[in-house]
């Protein structure tokens, strides 16, 4: 019994909970004032855009002082996430601190002009700059910088989407495939948290997504307390999304290559993203809409397609999704900044409205699933993509969370959207 | 672009899906009868013991032919749980079919006589059990095999608490401290839906809680979303909840180990349950209450102290988590059957409701986090608990759950209830 009374190793737990609470809170201060200031920003410029229609025309010319700016000052900035998961990973010349503006101003350029991008990107690589920065000065030793870095991911996740416990949960999850190490846990939490808790006390809301469906029985098997029919829709869905994240993730990497094959010459380089803006104008013709530029979580009429509408029947067209996956993949693969995964969000959550109707299935549930399958599957966080689903859309759906995430995350390959990943267990 | 059309890996992700649901489906349809079975039969048992509470008095007699069936007929199955972990990491002798009988019966017998047990751990050793008789009859390689176990592991235990997406990570979690692989995961949540379903189809319902708290901002604080004093004191609390995980495991060992060196002759280890049984007739006289007792989910009067009674105000008093635990580690640790979950479950919500007094917390909200976090204390398991709150209680209240599960994980040690677990990254 001594055992339990005269044990230390709850007191150094105690020391690493405090040192930890004591490392994170200027960094999630300052992360979550950044986000802030991002997703007002973006806010502003989307309003700016669709009140002056033409300034997607100078998306070509815009993509000129995005390309300068990476190519003179970024550094070796331009690898973005990918480069944070490698110093996590394998810490190296460490994430620069320019990293932290250089992508805040570009992917606010890139929104603009009418660029198809995300948030998540921009966020979590303003976390891991930031996390760098306050490393360095702190003086840590490799181990403590690399949980560090993990904080700065799980606050900038956390804050941008208001879903700190995903936030945490991707921080860990995102390093590996087939593997989550729990290490940095609490710090990450505990940087999630109140980098969220920043983002909102500046008065940031984020958008409130409703899933009105909830499972009632089957009339035919009313004796099972679950629908059968609808678990098994929900798999061919998930396994859908998943091949929509290989897509997603072989289309961009496949633009990108072709596109550098295409203009070898490294004085040309700038012409990629002058290519890709006139491409993106020219889709926007062949589609005539614009509904598929910009970020697409509200859309700008009452008609338009956008990650809300796709909630609702009639929100979204049948090849919406395969749209915004190409206004995404050449945007992004042709040098605009930004993040990957709202685009993930909209191409999910309108292929689910596609599907719903397909299978005559729950619109909104259906929308839902894509919206956190097609990212679970591309950035292969299956756990943390379920516990987003719970965050944004309420936990009683969450068997089928669990089944469209797992589903699509197997179907997604061992690509996906962050090369840098190691594969630790091989998915089948 | 032909990467994409004609890559054969998702054919074969598709076979690798349907041979394992093909092989997993006779395992949760076994398995979920089985726990139909055995929740029926708990239930009978528990109606019988309440109207006849003589029962009690054969307790020390009943525990004889348990040690007996375990000595002469049991094999290797006395290492209940942590065989089955074992066996997972490296096949050896494989878990004998008989387990399955042999604890479904004594976990009866001890529940039918007032011993303080639970249920998860005879569902598991149950699936464990009925998953390697079919791997042998399959003829599986040793790789499936391990694979098949986990399966079992998830059917069982989704089954039990009707939890299917925390049977599934529960099954991936458990078997390691600080890492958790993904080899198993499609295969051990088809095996949690199946044998929940099946479990429903027999007409078993589980028992319904309830937190009706929902998040609402501290007024003084009000330019914040979250209640940033109730997130202090459910840090609090999760050390409290890791604490008691903590010292449940001690104590359970410790009265194991006290028992084997007060009875050293191996032909008289028969009087271990003889004494236990004693023991918790004499602890019943001492409090006067044989509310701790038996599973405890439900009270036998209106103002018992059981699991649903502590998510109200006055339902538990100030140390019902402390008797529960010594009547539970007195019980598991003096030979009688069954599993620690439940009684984890009792101790951390009559805790939980201890705390909420103490604290000035809404009683509901305390009682659930307790539930959930001594619980993923105890077995090491932080995510697949944050899960089963969300899936016994709704998902309102996630960020709370993730952070007095983490935080008890912390706080638990590396030891837990589960020796076989291998640490594989060190808490701190």
């Amino acid at each position: 019994m001594k055992k339990f009374f005269y044990s230390f190793e709850q007191i150094s737990i105690v020391s690493h909970l405090v040192k930890w609470t004591l490392l994170v809170i200027p960094i999630s201060l300052t992360v979550g004032s950044l986000v802030a200031l991002f997703l007002w920003l973006l806010e502003k410029v989307t309003q700016i855009r669709w009140q002056h229609e033409w300034l997607l025309f100078l998306l070509p010319l815009a993509g000129i002082p995005i390309y300068l700016l990476y190519k003179y000052l970024g550094k070796n900035s331009d690898a973005g996430n990918n480069l944070i998961i490698e110093e996590i990973h394998q810490p190296g010349g460490g994430v620069p601190a320019r990293m932290a503006p250089l992508v805040l101003f570009t992917t606010v350029v890139t929104h603009l002009f009418g660029g198809s991008a995300g948030r998540e990107g921009t966020a979590v690589q303003m976390g891991g700059s930031i996390a760098n920065l306050f490393g360095r000065w702190f003086k840590l030793n490799e181990q403590d910088l690399r949980i560090l870095l993990m904080t700065g991911v799980a606050a900038g996740f956390g804050a941008v989407f208001g879903t700190p416990v995903t936030g945490a949960v991707f921080a860990l999850e995102v390093l590996a495939i087939g593997e989550m190490r729990y290490g940095a846990l609490i710090p990450c939490l505990i940087a999630a948290v109140f980098a969220d808790i920043t983002t909102a006390a500046w008065g940031i809301h984020h958008t409130h997504y409703q899933i009105l469906f909830s499972g009632s029985a089957n009339d035919l098997l009313s004796f099972l307390h679950v629908d059968v029919l609808l678990i098994v829709k929900v798999i061919i869905a998930g396994l859908c999304f998943g091949l929509a994240s290989y897509m997603f993730a072989g289309l961009m990497h496949t633009i990108k290559n072709y596109a550098n094959r295409f203009i070898p010459r490294s004085g040309m380089k700038w012409l990629i993203p002058v290519i890709g803006g006139l491409l993106i104008i020219a889709l926007c013709y062949l589609t005539g809409t614009t509904d598929y530029t910009g970020l697409g979580v509200h859309g700008k009429n009452a008609g338009s397609v956008s990650i809300v509408s796709a909630f609702h029947s009639g929100g979204a067209s049948t090849w919406s999704w395969l749209l915004k996956m190409l206004f995404t993949a050449i945007t992004l693969g042709m040098g605009f900044k930004g993040g990957e995964v709202t685009p993930l969000f909209f191409i999910g959550a309108t292929l689910g409205n596609t599907l719903a109707v397909l299978f005559g299935a729950p619109v909104d549930l259906f929308a839902g699933l894509g919206f956190i399958a097609v990212f679970a599957g591309a950035t292969n966080t299956p756990v943390a993509c379920t516990l987003m689903g719970v965050e944004l859309f309420g936990g009683g759906n969450i068997l089928y969370y669990a089944i469209a995430c797992f589903t699509a995350y197997y179907f997604s390959g061992h690509s996906g959207i962050y090369p840098a990943q190691r594969v630790m267990v091989a998915k089948i």
